[in-house]
């Protein structure tokens, strides 16, 4: 009930950490599609851990084989599976029976009675974003070709904040992708930097927020009452782990404020009908209204810390301490910028097919 | 491929503000269900208008006639349809060709072909969350007989707020919908009250936001990977017109964080796994871990306001100002609890069917 | 889980036969299409009972009212929304603790733990397909506009059988519908009539055959695997009371000859590739071919019958005997044809926008 | 839009003949489950070519690689993804341009404009259905552990008939699956064989129907209006390839009967409601009633033949013969058998849980 997402393009997710692989089944793509396998690995790169001292030091090969859907370099129209193996995994770094606090450890073992793969976390590993990675890449591909370019930066690291995007512009948005670290304000990156090692040297972590836009999108996509574009990008970005909030153009601001200063005023620009500001994030009724959309996500805090926890032994039913010794990341957020441009891509590739 | 929500129990939502009717279907409800038709009437008067200075003098009858499901006051099993006539409304306010702005009116013109019923927002006026509302608090009746209890209060209007849940218990969020301005701190209503007022009296609107508390859920509600708890209720309350902005605990506030702070230590309480703090919102992993749920959502003012403002002519192309002449809400966001509710509500009951 | 149907074109039914009302919503139609109210009005005549000696002496209103997503005579985009009041019913006529033979009557007081609405068949009722015919003959409406004409005939009832189609054009399938008695071979429609009234002057009833082509479609529609153009064509005409059997093209007739004779030879006709014979209907792999669609669907006798028949008296748990007094359909078959059409005409449509 | 089928279990499907491989992702199931994996094999076998003179020689390994969803033997209740690799293949055999008549070729290559993958039919190929019946056979364990025996026979083979399920029990249908040819009067046996051996001799095929009952299923499964038990049986075997017709208890016989006969009389036995007959096929108003389940598909002849055939050339737009030398099967329809045993378990466990 839960692992299919989409309706022109439904992608289907599987894996557990540390099971034999990990995956995607990506239905509804175009024939034809002349796929950019290198453009897809550097995407991957991005997300994959141990490139940086800021991320776990566990390796992930992420070697991704297309099992179907694709017939001398292009799409087929059928469809397109992944498989990623799990080869670089440490299965006694776990305690099953010592939840980790905040992490899905409890609820998993209460809901699937305590038959999970708790290796890793199991389905609820992070890991289970590389097939989404992917396949997000694939479909912002897609989209380039039909004018939309999309791209993410690092908002928030802690207390140290980029600025936000105002009139992002397609060259903006292809050239983020390249940088090492995604900021808009290059003087932040040091600072962010410094919070995650500050955070890492306690054995700690720490939260972010990851700002994705779009621009070139037709006037349009999205469908009331249930289908706003907002409802379905917040569908999936909430999916990705550690997401607990999504805000659109100004979002939570836009709650303090008189609607004479939130409404984007109408314009005529070039024969075409803009917004003089764009607090709403280029949506308006749940539909695109051809300004740049906008959207945040909110990461908390990796959960996997090293510092010592109060936990419960689910064993003996008391409370008990847990010190994790895995190898984790202090932050999410610098791997977490492909993963959100892959939840808008999905969703924006949808709605425009 | 947008107006029906839910799995377990879906929504079928329709009507326009200014058609004949505005409605919605339910299927999947349990049968046999005893409706206590008065709790719904009185759900229906919170939301609806002319009930108070603070929202549009535009009074609306919102009678509803239930049109089957129904049988000797209990649920039958099959879908249950409801019909609201419209009745008060006054078609020569509307001006198609100059949108409001951050209103529908322009997107749906470009989207529907200039051949959607502009009256009064047409599908896209908060009307239509009237049939939502009467859905949703038949929902709450259902969860109440399954120890569910949940309601909303207004967390902020304007620069006003009131205190955020910490701690809610059932006896809280029964009274809380008894209250005629639901708020947490009533030393706050007055003040948002003059918040209103003041943005009434320029021509104006405010924002706020509405936080949702709701207890007595199980461990184990959502699904991974892509239906987490927190993408079912941020998919329906992005659907709820004017919504820019969901968060699940402390939201956006966690990711300026440290995990040693975020995270909730796991504690025995009676027997029972509790969390000793709860920033998580009740849920982890996208699974609800017992503890109390809480969400918010943030209101952007109404973009209805009386003020002149910058505009287009759809017919000529140009520039041009608008001035709305209609009845229309300073603030939404009282009027928003109970939809707020019905959200949430709706979603918990899909969930745990 | 149940009343809505379709992906691009989703309809949801609600209503039992002797509550408020019945109808339908249907989302996704495209905007601005002018409706021809008229020729809706012939297809709801074509289902309506008491219009000959050969259905129920029940009469039934049938008067569509129109609640939302049509404006100015066309569609709007949003949701369309009907409601059919129920206005003829003589609730003395049943016995709920009698369950007729081989209707839902006992099923459903098991499933619904006896709280259906049984008056009448409740919500399985052949009532609830009125609002499915003028769906149905409004996508026809809309397939015509793009070159698909589509029709059905009575191709058996009881043993009379009416020849089957062979080559049918646009011409024949447009003519189809006005006969007063749709069959392709006009001299059995007399035999067929004798069968249906032999059968009920003995208070029986008796079963037959609908058979329905379309022509003009493109090449293409229809998705591997799950969603073959037979698979969704199926998957409607089966939620159709008493239908026990769907076939394509030669269809069972295919069981038992060799594939050098159930193949369709591929042939070059004016620069069009199409097939010499037509045995796999229209359809291959689950595809259309471009060729004439061929669909028939078997109906069992209606089975509310005169004659005494046995059944148990739930309140007892003991055998007992029924006599039903109500009026019923000798032969549902004539009143099928538009209710096969609607069904066909929604999923070509669902697969062509 | 359509390689996905299921509400509670999903089942995601995914490869191409002449691919990496093909698979499939399950989810939904329960947790906990202790997977029979010696049982799964020999229905696979039972699926898999080349076991018997009657098959094509072409031998396929068919060995399943579980990737997810299954830790220390049991299901976690994560998706449960298989892959099975494709090593037996002979791409030479294939001439793109030379569609096949009645086989998706020609439709395929007009649907993805020349870029599937047409190597042995690509995601056409009745390969796909291997990943099936693996989901099928593991879905028939869990119905086995509910009280739930499903099996099918070969009804007919060209000219030769079976006879058909009568009151089939539990025993019956549990030793069925062990026959090497599966058909219900022995005598029967060695007659098909005969028509399969002649049509191969003559470079030809033959078709067939497949007869599946399922016993001690609960009264209610099913819902009405749209997903009736009938509907979502005839919507998954539709979707196996070659499947023309589909019909439930006497299905098209019950076109030509009276209601006096069609109709199923209930009757009290040792307490329990049952029918006096079963020309129903276990389901009332698209519901099952708790008498055995019966469902009839109708394959045609394997299209694959080596008789010379008519077709076009798609590179010169003209008329041309075909000679297919490849290895096929003259009769589909003892393969079959544990495909549609997998189509009736994958939908009754879908409705069940």
């Amino acid at each position: 009930m839960s692992n299919v997402f989409g309706e022109k393009v439904k992608i289907t997710l599987f894996g557990e950490s540390h099971g034999n692989g990990i995956g995607a089944v990506i239905d509804g793509l175009p024939s034809g599609f002349a796929i950019d396998f290198d453009a897809l690995a550097r995407d991957m790169a991005r997300r994959a851990p141990g490139s940086s001292p800021l991320s776990t030091t566990r390796r992930e090969a992420d070697e991704v084989e297309v099992l179907s859907g694709v017939f001398e370099g292009k799409t087929t129209g059928a469809p397109l599976a992944i498989l990623i193996r799990n080869t670089n995994t440490r299965s006694g770094d776990y305690q099953p029976h010592l939840p980790r606090p905040s992490h899905a450890d409890y609820v998993a073992d209460v809901k699937y009675g305590g038959c999970q793969d708790y290796r890793g976390g199991g389905h609820f590993s992070a890991r289970v974003t590389a097939p989404l990675v992917w396949a997000g890449s694939l479909a912002r591909q897609i989209l380039a070709q039909k004018g939309v370019s999309l791209a993410a930066h690092i908002a928030r690291i802690g207390a140290v904040e980029d600025t936000r995007f105002t009139q992002p512009d397609a060259a903006l948005l292809q050239a983020l992708p390249n940088k090492p670290f995604p900021v808009l304000d290059d003087s932040v990156a040091e600072k962010m930097t410094a919070e995650v090692l500050a955070a890492k040297a306690e054995a700690d972590s720490v939260g972010g927020i990851v700002e994705c836009a779009a621009v070139g999108l037709p006037v349009g996509l999205g469908e009331p009452f249930f289908d706003s574009m907002e409802s379905k990008l917040s569908h999936l970005l909430f999916s990705i782990p550690a997401v607990k909030g999504v805000e659109f153009g100004d979002g939570f601001a836009l709650s303090a404020m008189r609607g004479s200063d939130a409404n984007d005023p109408l314009r005529m620009q070039d024969g075409r009908v803009v917004t003089a500001t764009n607090r709403n994030g280029g949506i308006n009724g749940g539909i695109t209204n051809g300004m740049p959309l906008i959207v945040r996500a909110a990461f908390k805090p990796t959960p996997s810390i090293g510092k010592e926890q109060q936990t419960v032994d689910l064993r003996t039913g008391e409370n008990a301490t847990l010190q994790i010794h895995g190898r984790h990341d202090p932050c999410i957020v610098p791997r977490a910028v492909p993963i959100v441009e892959a939840s808008v891509a999905l969703c924006l590739l949808d709605a425009m097919l």
